[in-house]
């Protein structure tokens, strides 16, 4: 019992927004990262929200076509982010591997004569590479530093941290991470290429980077944050499947760590990214094995291929396992705490002091990791090479400027090797190989394994939260393999008999010390058999995962979520808390609700959104017999726009005539779609006359007519169950309902799906009799006489 | 401003129902197979309600010490459904191969005398093997036929079919499909095993078989809906792991297939679960290898290991895989649509004429399937053994009773072999090694593969739909591996240069009439590599699944669904409908609500019941001043119990005393909790006197206090994903709110863990900032005198 002007309002309302199925679903909340006035740098959030009439319009404007062009782009865009995100990674990787191998040789070359000039040359150069990242990124590319991880899974989660998916935090992100991995320094480029992965997808689904003329209007469809997002969990997939060679993996990284609501459409999406990705690098690669890349081009499609390794184990290997998983779980655990509370020391004492502070830390990490990673092999003492098997292919020492075992360094004699060297000065991929390679019994010392965990550690640490772009993949499977390592050598020394190899030992390590700090499960496991080609290893890799895994979640989260939360970006978690079952939805409204009425003056509009810092309003309408009725949600973005365009400003106080055809459409929907590189409009920019302040708008065309809505007295698990699972940014609390219309169940829901069932005739035989059944019931109801006294029957109102 | 007694009423009912944060999610509905009195047998769909109150409850109780206890068990069944599982395939492997080897072996020493008393005895044995198991599944377990998967599907979509998940299916299962299995059908044993594993979990859920006398209380703590689907999803990855041998295979397919609503959480215990199926596999399978399985002990882990095989591809080769991918879809695609044509016909013209036709059927097609696999292979001539390469380990023609390539059949000299006995003879894990075998080029003729796979698809469709447990995976691998070997042999003979294994295009083909027929995408891709233990042809595999899944999908709906829909069973597809968006919630509500007051009187909830199949009604109460407000959702179910029970029957029409203590507690929590296992009560069968029939019943603390609710015009495609994603039973359309209470954002739903907050000081720093903020900012609102005039401040009614 509508009044008739209060049901034109939300009539009008719904002509833009029952199209909209999934506007509110998903959209982004904008965590700026304001800086205090105090000078404290403690990050604090601010939301604003944003609304998308632009989509499902622009879909019933063009029809048919539109939707079929829709669905040919985003296909395509998939393509692209699959060529994209394998295109950077091959570059990265070639460029990497270019300098370190260009480095390495430069300074073996050095070093047959001089010591001291080849440490020279070392220590520079590696300050060059480090140098030269650290400026990109403190000049540059600021929201580039670090791995990304952690923001691209606040995206995910619906918090938008600005400039995380700029196009130069993409260019910072390439360049920085070339500098700082090759550049020597204790990170991984893996992070940082899903990070890059995750940029390429979010420039494509806004069309181009519009601040540097390369978008195109054609591509400019994706204006829902749902798009946006699934392009994103594309982008992630695709920069593990490029990272790690490991397409599977990929797909359930995206699956199992970033994203928050996944849907089974969008797996089919994902996992045709990542095989494109598979088929990019593998072509790439193979185009280098014709020697056109320089110093990459040894590498496989595997990264570590250790399928000649061990093949079965025994039951006695069991436990050295467990114990593995739980050094993992405490190594994992220790390694986040400290990252965290060294990250939050930088933070507040170091890194708000300016970019000079942060150029001369990230360079002093570097003077460091050189001389530690020159100088300890120095003191090492070296081992005189194993009698050479004639099958196998290791040469000891390693032919110089090649890769391979048993470097040569610091020796006196010819047949010999540095241990320490061969894991410390090297290329990671080369150090990692090395740990990992079976068929080399007693290569290590466990002194050497020991001083390279203790150093390694440290300075992962340590250069952990510099302004560099680091991933904690390479180390992680740095610190675990080395530990992993150790324990086989012992393992190997006590069950002689068994044909044990160290190196399944190391990969055992990797696993769990990843584990222990990332948290993560099936992806994880699948990346590690990606990576090593030794499907028979996954038992006992699930095993040292569930183990590692399970040990550190009893001292803290993992990795990603401790650092999101350390940046202040609210992840709501799978689970609700558990005081929340004690709690109503009433409880949880810490704000005061400020409304609208369905017709508001400007200078209203503008008072209120100067005074306060909430991003909805609801709007309220009367009807004639004075009744208030909630017409809808009107959002912060949508009434700056309107107050920045000042086109539906109008004279009267009386809602504007709703008729269909009787009003000019004065804005696109675009106009209300958010930037997505760029803040959007603050009330502070918008400026009005006088004349304007006095003028009226009518909400009624431009809010969103349904959000969704909840009793007060529900739990606030329900809440935030529904709130989470469908990615919400508002919910009304309202109180009990006075009657219900009616009760939707299963069945109501199942609708014959008209187009097909000329086609699929057969198939919907079942059903149709169901619907006879169904009105035959009704049927019965309607002439038992009791009923009628009970029954609420509105099927109008 | 609610009235006293009305606050009353809903603060008992709060009592109960504010500790079930889940019991409306995914709660099951009930689809019985109600067979029509005017005997067509087309389904109807009768739907129940089940609720729980007895977990929370029973939790709250017992504190946190059953919180420990319960998560506990909730792991060591993880740990059971693995061991069992496992075992049961262990068991089943064993028997199918035993019988199958000793049948082939028999018959082949028979053979060596007369072709015809050996073809006598190869058929008696193969109709006797599936006499057994139709003779099972007719007159002892029903549901066990058929894959289980869609029955599955559907409970985990929220679908509860009678009588999938009890001990007799389970019993019928393991059995029926060592006979069909082993009595050489054109069927596999994985899907079964999957529905295996799915009826462990649901056992265990409910503490074991109480019609057996099998259960114990201790472990009956299962008991919200939630809980017991969560095992089932367990059982199903234990299921595919242990059918396959392929742990990460299981955990995709659990999660891409079966389950409707996914939560990482579980995906941690599922993966647990795989991995210990996975060793339990392995260690059973170390067993056997040193010959105490008979016939069963050749296998390793790795069903048919490919990794022999070839290892690289290159850019020629795209095409014809491509085209293998787009055979796959158009085959799988029609093997969909003949198996439902011919289920379809099965169910109205065959099946419904009793057991006895079932078994004859069964019989047949056993007859048929021995006369062609032994009489074709009788037509073909043999083809003189390939010069032997002294390194391969393949023996030409294989020695009598030993698994391998090159059968002699029916050959005249000695050094033949009869290519399609090689295929069509054997037991089916062998002819798929066969069909996969690397180094064995030209090993079939174009001619044999053509036969078989004519003929093997026409078996196939044939068979599927008797009355036996019966997998899709095993035939859809032949006939795939089939035509991809075809395939392979023109790509061999037009690429003679490139180093192509036919075996490797049969590995292709395998994967795309799986892709074209059952649409998975990551997991079957997952399995594959790991059947196969070939890392290196995953972007091939990617590539062939996306072409015959966007092939199959332009024709029809993936195998499972469309079984699914034939038999009845209501799956809420991931997708709203296209015409939802033009609809709202109330069109959708097609029944008439019946509600009831608070206090009813017995023989008017019994005339109701009587009159209509609701599930659910509202429930309404009036406040002092007249208002009618909605105090819950009062589910059938529970009505039934309390009518059965009648300890809460009182003679005033007035509201029991509210207070806490003061009403002794009549009901036990699990009073409330649906049996499993079977149908539940029926109105029909409570006999109530005519003293009864006068009393009242105050529903207050039985019903559900605050169900989900939408507003009456929100658009329907925001309903259903309210609906599907939350897992719903039920939803109140309800009308516009007159106001809004209060708003929950993001913020407001971030709660910090009063637990967590003194060990993890640190990291809390940050939020408490912003809650310092964010009490700024609510001052600073309250500072501004305007906007008194428009805040709507209820924090308090």
């Amino acid at each position: 019992m509508l009044s008739n002007h209060l049901q034109n309002g939300i009539e009008t309302a719904k002509m833009v927004w029952s199209r909209i199925p999934n506007a509110e679903e998903g959209d982004h909340e904008h965590a700026g990262l304001l800086r205090k006035s105090d000078g404290s740098s403690v990050e604090s959030l601010e939301y604003e929200v944003v609304e998308n009439h632009a989509y499902w319009e622009e879909q019933d404007q063009r029809g048919k076509l539109f939707l079929v062009y829709y669905v040919v782009v985003k296909w395509f865009f998939a393509l692209l982010i699959g060529i994209g995100t394998g295109l950077a990674a091959v570059f990265i990787n070639l460029s990497v591997e270019n300098f370190a191998g260009w480095k390495f040789a430069l300074t073996f070359s050095i070093i047959q004569k001089s010591y001291v000039a080849g440490f020279i040359v070392y220590v520079l150069i590696n300050l060059v590479l480090v140098l030269s990242s650290v400026y990109i990124i403190t000049h540059f590319a600021p929201a580039a530093a670090g791995s990304g991880i952690p923001e691209i899974k606040g995206y995910l989660n619906g918090v938008d941290i600005h400039g995380v998916l700029l196009f130069r935090t993409l260019i910072g992100k390439i360049f920085g991470s070339i500098g700082s991995v090759g550049g020597g320094l204790a990170l991984g480029k893996e992070g940082p290429l899903v990070h890059t992965g995750a940029c390429i997808a979010s420039l494509l689904g806004q069309g181009g980077s519009t601040k540097y003329h390369l978008s195109s209007r054609w591509l400019q469809i994706f204006k829902s944050d749902r798009d946006r997002r699934d392009l994103v969990t594309c982008g992630c997939a695709a920069g593990v499947a490029a990272a790690f060679r490991a397409p599977v993996g990929g797909v359930l990284f995206a699956l199992e760590e970033v994203t928050s609501w996944w849907r089974s459409q969008l797996m089919w999406r994902v996992f045709f990214t990542s095989a494109i990705v598979a088929v990019v690098v593998r072509t790439a690669m193979g185009w280098c094995k014709n020697g056109n890349c320089g110093h990459f081009g040894s590498g496989g499609f595997i990264i570590w291929d250790i399928s000649g390794g061990q093949e079965d184990y025994s039951f006695e290997e069991l436990l050295p396992m467990a114990i593995i998983g739980v050094i993992g779980g405490l190594l994992g655990a220790l390694f986040n705490q400290l990252t965290l509370y060294i990250s939050y020391w930088r933070r507040n004492h170091l890194h708000k002091k300016g970019n000079q502070v942060k150029i001369i830390e990230a360079c002093l990490v570097s003077l460091i990791t050189s001389i530690i990673s020159f100088g300890l092999p120095l003191l090492r003492k070296c081992s005189p090479c194993p009698d050479s098997d004639p099958d196998s292919s290791l040469e000891c020492p390693r032919p110089p400027g090649m890769y391979g075992n048993y470097v040569n360094f610091y020796c006196s004699k010819e047949k010999e090797y540095n241990d320490l060297a061969t894991i410390f000065f090297n290329t990671q991929d080369d150090a990692i190989r090395n740990l990992f390679s079976a068929k080399t019994i007693h290569e290590f010392s466990a002194q050497s394994l020991l001083t390279f965990l203790v150093m390694f550690y440290t300075l992962a640490v340590v250069t952990f939260g510099t302004a560099v772009p680091a991933g904690q993949f390479i180390p992680g499977i740095m610190i675990g393999s080395t530990y992993g390592r150790l324990v086989g050598m012992f393992v190997v020394n006590f069950y002689k008999k068994l044909s044990i190899e160290e190196g399944t030992y190391a990969l055992l390590g990797a696993a769990s010390f990843l584990g222990g700090s990332m948290r993560m499960t099936v992806s994880l496991c699948v990346i590690m058999v990606e990576i090593t080609n030794n499907l028979k290893l996954l038992p006992l890799i699930m095993l040292v995962l569930l183990i590692s895994k399970a040990v550190g979640d009893a001292f803290n989260e993992g990795l990603y979520e401790e650092q999101a939360r350390l940046k202040g970006i609210p992840l709501l978690e799978s689970k609700p808390k558990y005081q929340m079952r004690k709690m109503t939805a009433k409880d949880a409204c810490r704000q005061r609700v400020v409304s609208f009425p369905r017709v508001v003056k400007v200078a209203d509009i503008v008072s209120i959104l100067q005074s306060n810092k909430h991003n909805g309003f609801p709007v309220i309408d009367h009807t004639r017999t004075g009744e208030t009725l909630v017409i809808g949600l009107m959002p912060r973005s949508h009434l700056l726009v309107l107050l920045q365009s000042k086109v539906d400003f109008q004279h009267s106080p009386l809602p504007s005539d709703p008729r269909p055809g009787s009003r000019p459409i004065r804005h696109t929907p675009s106009e209300f779609v958010k930037p997505a590189s760029s803040k959007g409009i603050s009330i502070e920019d918008i400026h009005l006359s006088s004349d304007d302040l006095e003028m009226y708008i009518d909400l009624a065309p431009f809010l969103n007519p349904s959000p969704y809505i909840v009793p007060e007295d529900m739990s606030l698990t329900k809440v935030y169950n529904l709130f989470r699972q469908l990615g919400l940014r508002h919910l009304f609390v309202v109180p009990r309902p006075s009657r219900v219309i009616g009760l939707i169940t299963r069945k109501d829901l199942l609708i014959e799906d008209s187009e097909e069932s000329d086609t699929v005739e057969l198939q919907s035989t079942s059903v149709r009799s169901r619907h006879r059944d169904r009105s035959m019931l009704r049927n019965g109801d309607a002439e038992s006489p009791l009923l009628n006294v009970l029954v609420q029957g509105h099927t109008s109102s």
